[in-house]
Order: structure tokens, then sequence, then C-alpha cells
């Protein structure tokens, strides 16, 4: 028996936040005070290193289990499989459903329970629950359905990773600037045809690194320290990731027996684009190989970081043929990897 | 092999708020309008149905991931296992950490990478995250747990259930006397030994269900409707909760191939005495018995309804030997169930 994504659905929200939107925003350090640069200079800077030249925004009346409701639909119409027929939906995420004027993250009932609600589908046996692993949350819910499968619990799957980074931005925070909205769906079904999740690996370093990514205040220090955003410290995450991730995808491909020479493709998390290319320059190093050109499809320039929609929304426009000089068939071997809050780190090897 | 809880723990915070506590608040009806009858009146009905006397209220300086990680010692001594072993923690909880002077919940990084951080885990493959199942989310965290050790995936899991509802209560509801503090936690581990989790079912009604807990404005209109509190339809549940969970403990049972008369206790969820009462009633009338004298174990009339926290308490309250009149020996079958925001339904038959 083999454990297979049958199919693939993703929502980009339609509004288009471009760096430019960015030119009046008041960029402080942390301590409050003024950035000496100005604002043009600190913007071509981001681009230069993060790649990000523009990010999705959902409308002020959409909600995260909202659009995580979207990408579902189209996963499920993708796979071809009844909704009734569902044994699990797991609705990755980090923040909740947050008004779009209002600071409150709403999850009671869980955002599973929404999206369940908005898929209409009757059958109580259909067990909706959400995960919260930071970024890597869509793999470390794959993961989480693979088990159920694997141990006879499970026979067809939703996996969705949905966020709306763009409610919990401090605009003071030049790091706003990388955070998106979207969300990506999966349909993983038990199946006899060869391939899907070959290996995983997961891991979570929090001694010294649970807060590399927290909710904090607003570097505006005359705002209430009442409303918190999210925040994060940048270079510890570079130096951690840079560590850390190769390492991962290296013992999860390992795992696997697939040699190096058969990846074809790399869909990590998209949140840095120099950062990323660091991470996949030095997991080709660990194994004395160059890094193939066209190795790691991007959506980081359109569509930022998307938190836990990343990696399953660029499979999506992949497999529909929507990304560039990018393409995937059946029989070819792929990474997925993500790091995120927690620190947590995922990689799963999987055979279209 | 047997997957079995090798050690419980748990945190019953020691603020206690008596009912006489609620004799101030302006209690007030959905729409607004004030109570006709006096506090003293609202509040002997309260008591008179949920059995509730008083609840738990964590201290000011605490958070919910602080009261987690104390249940999550204990557990861990109590099993005398390396905490460096553990494959997994998972954290079930339903509105992160809020402060006592905020109202934001805190969720990056996960509760359960809080829980490992203050646990001093250095492990990486210790993987810690978060589940959102409603009240029943330690129950359906114990069946992950379970999914990933049959599945080969873990041999070792720590499994919590940690609530601070304290800090989500509006005043001017009465069902705000329902809510308390706690957090519960226990070790599950792969073993020879007989016994351990002999079944389990669980379901998720959302088609009309979804919204019968959710979060919701202040009954006081005059309040900013900015701020929600937890909410909730207790004619709508008490119905649905009546009409469903002993269905869902009766096919938990037959599953498990024990004998209705071989149920040592029941460990149910405890929001409202009444409710459960007629709830264990009405599961025995299934299999046309009589209740037996004392099956169901009661901790509400001291600790109200602490949400995830509620069984894993109860457990290790019945295993320390802390409940009057109650008590679990070696190789006695008990059922484990719970109702909840989801509205999410689940159940275990576990063999001590």
């Amino acid at each position: 028996m083999n454990i297979k994504i049958t199919g693939v659905g993703s929502f980009i929200p339609e509004r288009i936040e471009r760096n430019s939107a960015f030119d009046k925003n008041e960029f402080l350090n942390e301590d409050g005070s003024v950035f000496k640069q100005a604002n043009k200079v600190i913007i071509e800077k981001f681009e230069a290193i993060t790649g990000i030249r523009e990010r999705r925004y959902i409308e002020k009346e959409l909600t995260n289990s909202d659009i995580a409701f979207f990408a579902s639909e189209r996963a499920i119409k993708d796979a071809g499989v009844d909704p009734e027929e569902l044994d699990y939906i797991i609705v990755a995420h980090n923040y909740g459903d947050v008004p779009h004027d209002g600071m409150q993250s709403d999850t009671v009932p869980s955002l599973a329970s929404r999206v369940k609600q908005k898929l209409q589908i009757k059958n109580p046996h259909c067990v909706a629950f959400d995960v919260l692993f930071g970024c890597p949350g869509w793999i470390q819910a794959v993961i989480q359905a693979y088990a159920f499968m694997q141990a006879g619990m499970a026979k067809k799957c939703l996996v969705v990773g949905s966020e709306t980074l763009s409610r919990v931005v401090d605009p003071h925070d030049r790091d706003s600037m990388i955070y998106s909205d979207g969300a990506g769906a999966t349909v993983l079904e038990r199946t006899t045809e060869e391939g899907g999740i070959l290996a995983f690996e997961s891991a979570t370093y929090s001694f010294e690194e649970a807060n590399f990514i927290f909710f904090g205040p607003s570097y505006n220090k005359t705002h209430s320290e009442d409303r918190r955003y999210i925040k994060m410290h940048g270079r510890k995450i570079y130096e951690f990731a840079l560590t850390e991730v190769p390492k991962a995808m290296k013992s999860c491909l390992e795992k696997s027996g697939v040699a190096i020479t058969d990846i074809k493709k790399i869909l990590i998390h998209q949140a840095n684009e120099k950062m990323d290319e660091a991470i996949v320059n030095r997991f080709y190093k660990l194994f004395d190989q160059p890094t193939p050109a066209g190795i790691m499809p991007m959506s980081i320039h359109e569509l930022g970081n998307s938190s836990v929609a990343t990696v399953p929304t660029l499979l999506d426009l992949i497999l529909k043929g929507k990304l560039e000089d990018q393409n995937l068939e059946k029989g070819d071997t792929v990474i997925f990897a993500s790091v995120g809050a927690g620190m947590n780190i995922n990689s799963i090897v999987y055979k279209v």
C-alpha cells in the first residue's frame, strides 16, 4: 500500500500588495528608533535579499477558514473524491481566523470544523481538527495523515495549509513585507499505485530556538503593548536554517533510498530567496554534488511567504502548469521541506 | 504490542473561585436585557443543574503553557521516562496562551514547543505540536499518539490537555460560571503489557452544529464588539450531547469487544452534572442495563469545566487516590468520553 496525493488545490488572493505599497510606512528598529535609510533603499535591499516583489492579501470580508475552504473545494474536485468519504480534515494554520477589524484569533470551533461545514459534509466520521506547527504545519499534517493511513485508521484525508499573515503584521517592522496570505489543500489517499510518500523527517528545536519567531508588540513604542504581531529574529533564523535544514533533508533522502541524482525538484518553504538558495546549495554540497539548475521552483517573487500555504500552493502551481519552466511528471521524485516557528523543520521525499 | 498510559499528572490551580464570587456580576440575556431573577437565585439554579460549586483560576503571572508544563513534569516523573526519549509532545488546547491583561491568543510558537522548552528537552527528534479539537482535544491527541505508535512512528508520547478558560469569559454571561482552568498530562508508551487502548471512536458534527460553541461579543451591548468571549448555545448542546454521546460510547464499546458489565468507570468530560448523568443513563439504557452506582466519578463540583484538561485530570485524581470513594486497579476497564466545540465527540475504551 502506498499513500499518494491525489488532488491539489490552492487559493491565491486576488489583491496584490506591491513593495511600493510600503513606501509610506514608518519603519523602525526593534528599539523604536527610526531607520537611517530612506524607505526606497530599505525596500530595494529587502527585494534583493528575499526576492519578494509583491505579496497577496485577502479581502476584508474574508477570513482564514474561508480561503482554506476555497482551496479545499479545488483539491477535492481535482482528486475526484466524494467529500463525504473523507476520514479526516486536517487544517494547519498558526493564527486562526483573525477578522480584518479585530485583533483576536478565533479558533473555536476549529478551522477544520468550519471548513467541513462550508464543504457541507454531513458524515460525522469525517473528523476535523487543526494542527499548529509553525510554517511547516502543512507538511506535519501530511505526516499525520500518513500515520492515520499506515495505522489503518483512514483511507482518504484532506490536508490543508491556510494562513492570513496580513492580519498580524506590524506596519513599523520591515519584516512585515515578507508575509502574505494564501491557502493550499491536498487530498491524500491509500492506493496500490506506485510512489507517494517514500520517507519523512520531522524535528522541533526549542531549547534555544523556541522564540526565534514569536508574538510581540509593535516597534512603535507609542503603540499599545496590548496588541501583538508576528515578529522574528531574522539573523538567528538564517543561521539556524542554514545549519539544520540541509541536514534534515539529507536524513530524509537517505531514509527514502532515492539517489540525490534522481531528485527532480525541491519544493521548499519560501521565506527568503537568498536563504533558500543557500540551503539547497548546502544540501547538494553534503552529497558533493553541484546544485542542478531549476531544481528549486520559486513562487516567492509574487506570493511572498504565506506560511503553511506555501508548499502546497507551489505544488499546485507546478502540477497545473502555472509556474514558468517548471513541471512534474508521473514518476518524478521531489523533496518537500519547510522551516518555521517552533522552531520546526520537516521534509518529505515524494514520488509523483 | 499494546499502547498504555504509563504516567499521569495534572495541575489544579490553587486559586479557588466560589460561586459566591459571581454575586455582584451583572448577568444579562443574550439580547442585553437584564435577568429578572436576583443573582442569588441564578447561582442556586446554576449549581443545582451543573453541580458546580467552585472552579479554579490560574494566577495572573501564569499562562496556559506554564500549567501545561507543570502537569507534564508530573506525568513524566510518574512514568519514570527520560524526557529526552519522548518522540512526540502533543498539546491539546483551544485558546493558546492568553495573558491576564490582554485579549490576544498567543499560539506562535506552539504551546507544545513552549512546553518542550520548559522541560529543557534538547533532542530535536522530540516533535512538538498542538491540536485544536474543542474540549475533546486531549482524547483526540491520545488517538493521534496511538496512530503514531501503531504506524511504528513513535514509542513514547507526551499528551497534554491544558486550558485557561478564565481568560476568555464574559462576566455578563451566566455560562461564564461553568468555565475553569487546568492541565492534565499523560505519557503513552508501546508495551508488551496487557491492556491499554482497546478501541476508540471519534466524530465531528459540523453541518448544523459547528457554532453551538463559538467566540462572540459580550452580552453587555455597551461593551466593544472587538473583544469576544467563549459563548455557547446550552440548550442545543444539551440535546445534541444526549442524542449523540451515548451512541458514540456504545459504538466504541462494541468495537472493543468488552462487555458493558465489565466497565468499571466512565470518565466523561465534565461540563454539566445533570447532562452527564443523563448521558450515562441513556448509555446504559442502550444496553438495557441499570446505571451502576458510582460508575461516573465527578470532579465538576470543585473543578468546573476545564475543557481539554478535565478527563486527564480526573484520571490522575483517581489513580492517585485523591477522589473520594473512587479507585482503579490494574486490569480494570474504563471508558473515556468527551463532547465539545466542533461539535466533536470521542471515546476510548481503556484497560488500566
